[in-house]
């Protein structure tokens, strides 16, 4: 005999397609929605149609918005640009209430590893935005490992030719962290890009 | 600015409703939810719904169940009830696959400091149960804290009445678990309750 029924069993496996969480984790989850009501539920289901629904790329800067462009590319400083991987990187500027600028999200990295080039990604999208003309400075955000430094150096080079400025996010200590606990790799950047006091 | 577009905190909202789940980790769920294709995202939907339209409790033993009386109520044996608080602990002994009896789930224990009497838990359902006669064992197996404890006392002294064997789950060093780290009240039922070798 099935240890849950069919309704149950279904959800939990649902569940377990979320990031990080195991059968175990999925199983609490059903039960709590079990502990709900219906009208609540019901709500949950919803939210879950309508971001699918109702959710979709910005036709400006790639990211996710519910109306034809986003309120960053309405409202903000458009001379400056932000390249980053993906929507979640935004996110993590967002937070910050710090940059005033605008995005470009690029929904991946050229890897040929993974047969990902630079016609797979959003490149020619910014390239199209920059000879709009108006941006002085393109800050390559995407992440530092392998494919996020190559693609930070592919689109430097085209834009270069554009005559357009080109900065890279600082790498050095995080704040906080024991410079004994630092990895060699960034512990040699934050050596070379040191800074005069 | 609002950091998330309004579908998007919404379901992230939904997400936090989930034991053990933080903003971070809604986030999270909300990314891998955009990354689903329409089909998934529904199916995911629709199997929200149908766990509240579909499962509700079994007539008998009221663990869940999609029909009117559950799976192991009409198959198992009937002459052996185990009593549990909850569903979850049902959950629990049958990934044993050893157990051959029928449950009883009580949902809830008496608690008075939450006003949880013995007329808010299924007690008089199982009373009733166990005039019906063919019952030869009712197996306390509600959590070793307080109020299982208690209910289990209570219970126990009212089954004693009809005649019932009532046996309770037994207490000791868990197994793969060092003496040394065992908590003293446990330690100290184990070795009250040692057996011959």
């Amino acid at each position: 005999m099935k240890v849950f029924i069919e309704p149950i069993g279904k959800l939990i496996n649902q569940f377990t397609k979320l990031p990080g969480v195991g059968s175990k984790t999925a199983q609490r989850f059903a039960y709590e929605v079990m502990n709900m009501t219906q009208a609540e539920v019901e709500e949950f289901a919803d939210a879950l149609v309508r971001v699918k629904k109702d959710v979709h790329y910005c036709a400006v800067c790639g990211n996710f918005t519910d109306g034809d462009v986003c309120e960053v590319c309405k409202t903000r400083d458009k001379s400056i640009i932000c390249v980053v991987k993906e929507p979640k990187d935004v996110i993590a500027f967002e937070k910050l209430h710090e940059y005033r600028g605008v995005y470009h999200v690029l929904h991946g990295t050229i890897s040929p590893m993974d047969n990902v080039g630079p016609n797979d990604i959003r490149v020619k999208e910014l390239l199209a935005r920059i000879k709009e003309g108006g941006v002085e400075e393109v800050i390559m955000a995407t992440n530092p490992d392998v494919e996020g430094e190559a693609t930070a150096m592919y689109i430097a080079s085209l834009l270069k030719t554009l005559g357009v400025k080109v900065t890279r996010l600082a790498h050095g200590i995080p704040v906080g962290t024991d410079i004994e606990y630092a990895d060699e790799m960034t512990l040699s950047r934050a050596l070379a890009d040191r800074k005069p006091l």
